[in-house]
């Protein structure tokens, strides 16, 4: 809730001695003044992790200082990311015909709730293509022809758009199709989908079918970033709500759309405002 | 609540129009009065499923007017089993060497919240003997020597253990052996287990391990029945808690242990008051 | 879940033996099949309640059987509603400027979530005008002149609109106007309000405010069915979630708004499945 | 988590650009290692709060490098607790008649969760004599005579074991007796007490009673630092669990049992941790 412009940097390299106080020193140093700090230790695997939010006070432009601060954990071994509070993240989203998450984002977006830009939605049907518009949204209509070479072609197109609009982030709001790790590798930048299940529990198609058959007493939905392993990626956030022998799947299909839509949603913030860090299949999120 | 005892029949069968209405009229013939009663169909699968508790007012024991119930049913088509609150259902607790669920049930118990006698404390450690003699509990310790002739020659004591003592339902309070096939079928009565993960996901050994290696935000138990099959039984309750990267291990299974404690302890208190139904892989868990 | 019509009857009055055998066996009588029944006794009030939900498959319409059902509970001495699955309740929302309730109960309204019709959005602001002609629904401004003669007049113009719409339910998605002991006695049907806090705590205004001052860790929101003494009325439907010292009152206001919409909308499809009884300050939810 | 001992801040005061960097820095010079560094800002109050863990490398003893870095805060204005891993709490635990928090705490104590002596078990009824006994704890009973002088004669009575056994914190685990104002300050250490229900709602006695009569879908449970006014001190941790029509009194008390328990334990957790910080009415709990 601060007011003034900030720089959040999100740290990660080997475990050594004194780092908090090196990296606070060198915000000090820069004239900026430290107003979130958070860090973890893996103790495991001997890896640090920073996100830290400053004040800049100094000269510089946010660039100008994020590439300071950058320079300066390359020389301690650490990688580093800096965001500065000015910038919108530019986010596609890629949709089918659920269209529950859709509504929610937007109207989350349109109530300020989110520091970015929405600018594409993407869907290989046409349903949502009129809610787009009332809401005043561009709608890329990419449809799928049969088969390995359809689909290869189609995520051609969706690469180029992505592209074309300087897409930072992709996220999969109950987007039906299972992205290609070559449309991963390509894109480089996160793609966050929803998956509508607790996993690992019932991975794969149809979870809520999947849940009613196993007899569970809760239905989860889980928020992760896509990798080539479909349904393998690192866990942003996860929820769970009660559900009992009175359900049907058409319940658990209703239930899930509230879960899908919050858990997605948080995903989707921390993300926006740096709190997310991955390692291996985990996340650190600094919430 | 009610102080007067009771009867409650929990039936099964096919569907039939009517089924309500000729279950309620025949307490009713009986001179009984319904205090609760509940009901589901599961549509698909065109199962009627029900729980009634009435009290008795007929000159009829508590045993006759059961049996009378019971055949009323049969002539439905409807299997029944039927309880008085007069019984007190002769539990045995199965240990290892983790004592949480053991010290929550039994404080539970001498607190009054289970309308059960618990028989017998079995372990194949020693442990847990002198807590369960401190609460004057008998404590039965039946090791098992090596090899799968070690394990049948063990199993054999326990069911003479149990048969002797008229077992009617066993609880496997963090034992850390798999009750073979074998014995589930010549025990033929109830056996509570409760798994610390949220089945299906993770089964098998060593579940919060799993849990920290695939980097989930909530962590789970599952109450379930024991079946042949490791950790496939119907579920009968199951529960979660929050999570985050800085939850190593040992904070997993210190959070762990909290829910285990609860989930299994709602599943004995539901199964003890003629709450729940098996079906296949399912429960009905009238609540 | 069932495909066929049904009626659904509400019964309550003074307890007395055999009331759940005589009422399915009246069911039963008129040939219908019994599809769901739940019922509760209040034992220190001697008050007997009963949901039960059947398949009528007599000669008679919808309405001559459920003339025939209630005339049934008045020689009981029982009170008695009885809704036709056919029936759609006619709604209007009464909205001011906050729109996050709004937008999630005509989306819900829109995917089919309530057998409802949504016949009027009304409010003493034009913020929700747009969006509520955006989505095809008839919007009403009525503004308040200053003073309690305004107010007067101003319910008399929305009594009217209600009385001219033949609305059923009124539905406050965060009205911020209280309605007046003269307006809820005219009006003389359901009113569900949604407040911003676990009731009774944070009574009044601005309880996101109060609850910020007093250091809670967890906020709630209340839906209860409005009556002459504000924020008194029977509670349908609670929830919460956790908060910590890091959220100052605009992550509380955004945090709540999720819990909001989520209360609001299960009190709402409670009521219009006629699972809601209220009795005194209370409510019997057959969920 | 970590193995070696270390020493851990709690500090606070006006806030001022560069506490970060100048806490951190001054921890480096002394040669420790920052394993864990949370901070907190009162944008509203300009209060700056900081739990920092850090593990000494210095020749000092714990004692004097906690001594060093108190004097450095006091430089800052700031104040500062410093605790050693190495010290264990002398904690005594306030009982009644009611023994489910007093079990739930002594085997948690025993499963080595906390970092504290149980020196003394106190009340002012026998009922708990025994349990305590059999655990190897020592128990006085402080009995009460009627009247304000009985009251007072019976605290001065407390104090003086209190002084005597050197206790550092008192957990008020269900003791039904109010503390004077004048106890607390002479006492003029924390005292934890868990309290029925989700205050602010349903302060003062009978909180089950009060919370059935107003029909609540939730109910609560509370633990906060005791204060002169009754049930208004800051608040530590909360929970709630769901309830229904269905739930009398007596269920509410069974249920309410399981979240006193663990309300109360986690709050006596971070209290032992160093996690929290009192401002006000309100806590900063650094979780």
């Amino acid at each position: 809730m601060s007011q003034a412009a900030t720089l959040t940097a999100l740290l990660s390299g080997p475990d050594q001695p004194g780092l908090v106080a090196r990296v606070s020193g060198k915000i000090f140093e820069l004239g900026g003044n430290i107003l979130h700090a958070d860090q973890h230790r893996d103790m495991e695997e001997g890896i640090f992790f920073q996100r830290i939010e400053w004040e800049p006070r100094s000269a510089y432009t946010h660039e100008e200082e994020s590439n300071a601060f950058k320079a300066f954990a390359d020389n301690l071994g650490m990688s580093a990311q800096v965001t500065s509070s000015k910038h919108r993240t530019r986010v596609a989203l890629f949709v089918s015909k659920e269209d529950h998450c859709f509504h929610d984002l937007v109207l989350r977006w349109k109530a300020g709730e989110y520091n970015a830009d929405l600018v594409a939605v993407v869907s290989n049907h046409l349903v949502i293509a009129d809610a787009a518009k009332s809401y005043g949204l561009p709608f890329h209509l990419i449809a799928f022809e049969p088969g390995e070479l359809g689909k290869r072609k189609a995520e051609d197109v969706q690469l180029k758009l992505l592209e074309e609009l300087k897409v930072e982030l992709v996220v999969l709001a109950r987007y039906m199709q299972v992205l290609s790790a070559d449309f991963l590798k390509r894109f480089g930048k996160p793609v966050i989908n929803i998956h509508h299940s607790f996993l690992p529990a019932f991975a794969g198609g149809k979870p809520y079918h999947q849940a009613h058959e196993r007899g569970v007493k809760l239905i989860g939905a889980t928020a992760h970033y896509a990798t080539e392993q479909l349904d393998e990626g690192p866990i942003i956030q996860q929820d769970v709500v009660r559900v009992t022998h009175r359900h049907g799947v058409p319940d658990l299909v209703r239930k899930g759309r509230d879960l899908e839509k919050t858990v997605l949603a948080q995903a989707i913030r921390w993300h926006l405002q740096s709190r997310v860090l991955v390692y291996g299949r985990k996340t650190v999120v600094f919430d």
